[in-house]
């Protein structure tokens, strides 16, 4: 399945660090609909992952950068422009940690200092990335930039922590800077909010199968893979999603418009049984 | 506890059949904070039910009207306008029924017939209350109108049906409405999108046992009382709310804006882990 | 621009009356895309416009149908899989109509037979095609459905009158039965909010020229256009948004997320100032 | 108009600087509504405004504190346990600052220091008087939190800067925390979205009153004053909005669920002929 669609285009793509990365499965889908792009990661994360393999791949460029360091992201467009000779079209962002989460402090006994760090380097870092952008205007009229977030930022899910207020930040960043760069250059930015997905980063985040299971049950098409998500960031970043912006874009199967689906039900009446099941069955074992 | 918040408040109340019945707790409640009010319901209705009781404990007025019917409407607000000897300051709709749900069509099956009664009995009711109002100026300026709502109308749960459509068309008609009556006369429109809660109506609602136990373990409060709704409804009543209007107000105990609880994922846990400790149980049993 | 990426695909649109129609646009691009399909409206409406036209540039089949008429839809699809050989892939419903809007009936005195038959034509058509669809088994796996509405169904506009209702409805029955078809078929229904765009039907409502200038300034991009539509539309009959569903979808260059824009707040600044430059410049007059 | 509402209850009001302030008026209202409460502000901001006045007309007691300081914030809730000899019922947060706006920094040229301090100021300073409260123990059951927040959080509005996604952080938290204190110990938050209001805060937006002009036309019923915003939160701080949780709440006479309003819109178009009009105008001074 290849339709040509970013032909031509040029990108930057942040967060790609293994096969199981968002990042990774745009970079290869975006590869494949003819767009030329950039990697990037921090140097840590490049080191760990295998993002210059994936380089090699698609036959793009890797800069190593901290998405959280205006010098590192000036030198970053700047040496994207010069790789290109001039303009970008797309960009992902695809950054999200908290250290609060890492380390296991709950959301009411949170440090500030790692709060104001998860904000910084999972919604700040998308105005960095724009605001330098902005600068050194790289970006193409009618270009395109997707940021992934996640339904935390709409609704409260447990062991999400301060992840929620981040994705709130990033999704709010996405519409100010979407106003901005709208009126001024005809640059859209949206944030798709994917299913849960077991990437390196969704795994840090506790009870995350027994999650996907329920979201899997909830969802009338099922959960989002990664792929899914990559095939939806394309068709944002062609020519066909120009007057999209602003916007919020679940990519999740149907999950977020449910409020109680019948196999959820089912799977969730199971327990409430199965407390009367198991009486059953052991009364069973002892009588005999 | 009674703060006399609905002191010299007169208003007409719909709905209230029987002691589970929310109107009915808006009733007492409204009577409570010392307003006066008309009660009214369907002549069938109310002889199922006890409106009537009702109207003897608050020392109010009955007068049967079918809500559908515009004729009964008029003859309602004429009949409430010549008892209290002028207007009237608040109104409650809770109305609502599926043909479809009745009589068991699942909603890829549903007869168009019913689908246009549910809409007219449980959505366009209310607009030809306010239509009707508003041709007999019955409402004092800065009076206040609420309508019952459920989250269906945002997200779909399996076995509502065609309620669902019927609560987003009500919800509509609340912001339509409460555009042009606030503009003209100051009088605000809302909606309360209350807890699935075990009404004579909520009872016609499939597995909603079991849904309940769900929104319970989800909600951090629990889900909303029928007299917790009513207390609700009162402040909405009451001169302290005046610049509240066109809003959908969830009082859930917080469902709305859960995406996933401990509470509700350690339940829905069980089951996970039930085929498994059903299994080992059965093993044992056959071992002896 | 042309991508292939509807090959193979076969449709059903609805709505297309000539060319300024969002639906003719569709036609056009799902042609341009690789698809084929059958167009359908009401006899009178293709008598009026020129939906035959159509078929003859896209090389597709026309088949009159009254969306409202369960008969007619049932002989729709039976001849649109005998025409094709076989199952569907996607659907454009692009219908609405409000006899209350026509004959001038303002919101506060609306006659409510003409209330339920724009409920009928602009929304519950919507379900009466999917229901028949689904009773002739007519979609394939994972296609796709699609139905334009307005935001209106989230937020008043004065003089859209009952169409808000129509639209709210609308959204609900793509929730609702994007769940069931979902989780069945795996088909997933959208909607797509589109930009006031000068249609025929546009037309009809009152002051639309004043409010596109407002929404063309307050949007970042401007007005989307309905080829800019039929692009978006595409994309979601495409294969690359599979598990998009149940969601309603900006299309409208920013308008949706706007509180307010600087070119729209200077453009109103100047009515402000307008009184004192008219006082000004009539005292200026006078002195001559 | 006073019912009692609040009587026996004890509070924490966050914010009140001199009387045009929100924070000012709940805690006149809280006072008439036989509430007791501790005033909380700056030491500099107590200074510049009149809190300790406020304190003595309410009989209250004035503790400074720097609601950014977890050890000012830790001496405060002893403080005021100490005073009142146990807990309390209610909190008010009114804080919000950015000093990218007050150095006029524009959106896409922040200073990210300053960025943080606005979400640390704005948002953060709500989880640290949560965080604190709840190691003190310092909240009866059922008792009620309440933050203000603006519908930037939902909408981009030009000049409005990152407060936008300081609000955005702030609403996200309340349902955070609200998840938490709710099932560990019945305790509601809400945010509450007023109305563009002119307070000493508000006075730092530019064009603010060109903005209220457009709100005021906009809304139904006209903007909320702080004194109806006060009413609203003293309705949320009884006992009569005991489910009501993790809630964004509209007190802005209707204007969120506006798209277009007759009189804005009119206004508007006056704006449009203020063109022609002037030329006609100008054409007339010519000819004399």
């Amino acid at each position: 399945m290849a339709y040509n669609l970013l032909k031509g285009k040029k990108g930057l793509i942040f967060g790609a660090l293994n096969e199981m990365s968002i990042a990774w499965k745009v970079a290869e889908r975006a590869h494949e609909e003819g767009a030329e792009f950039v990697l990037t990661n921090t140097a840590l994360a490049a080191r760990m992952g295998s993002t210059e393999e994936l380089a090699r791949v698609t036959n793009s460029l890797f800069i190593p950068a901290d998405a959280t360091s205006v010098p590192d992201l000036e030198n970053l467009v700047e040496k994207t422009m010069e790789h290109f000779g001039g303009k970008i079209d797309f960009i992902l962002h695809a950054i999200g940690m908290s250290p609060n989460v890492r380390k296991k402090f709950p959301y009411d006994n949170l440090d500030y200092n790692n709060f104001l760090k998860t904000l910084d380097i999972s919604a700040l870092s998308f105005h960095k990335i724009l605001q330098v952008a902005k600068k050194y205007d790289a970006i193409n009229e009618w270009g395109s930039v997707v940021a992934l977030s996640y339904i935390a930022a709409q609704r409260t899910l447990f062991e999400y922590n301060d992840m929620a207020e981040a994705k709130a930040a990033l999704e709010s960043i996405a519409r100010s800077f979407g106003y901005i760069y709208g009126r001024e250059k005809h640059i859209r930015i949206n944030t798709v909010s994917q299913s849960p997905t077991l990437t390196t980063a969704g795994k840090g985040v506790k009870g995350i199968d027994a999650l996907i299971d329920f979201t899997e049950r909830m969802s009338p098409l099922g959960n989002a893979t990664a792929l899914e998500c990559a095939n939806y960031c394309i068709t944002l970043f062609s020519d066909l999603t120009r007057k999209v912006t602003m916007q919020n874009l679940f990519n999740d199967g149907g999950f977020s418009s449910m409020g109680m689906s019948f196999r959820a039900m089912e799977m969730y009446n199971k327990s409430l049984d199965c407390n009367e099941c198991h009486k059953d069955l052991n009364d069973e074992i002892k009588e005999k």
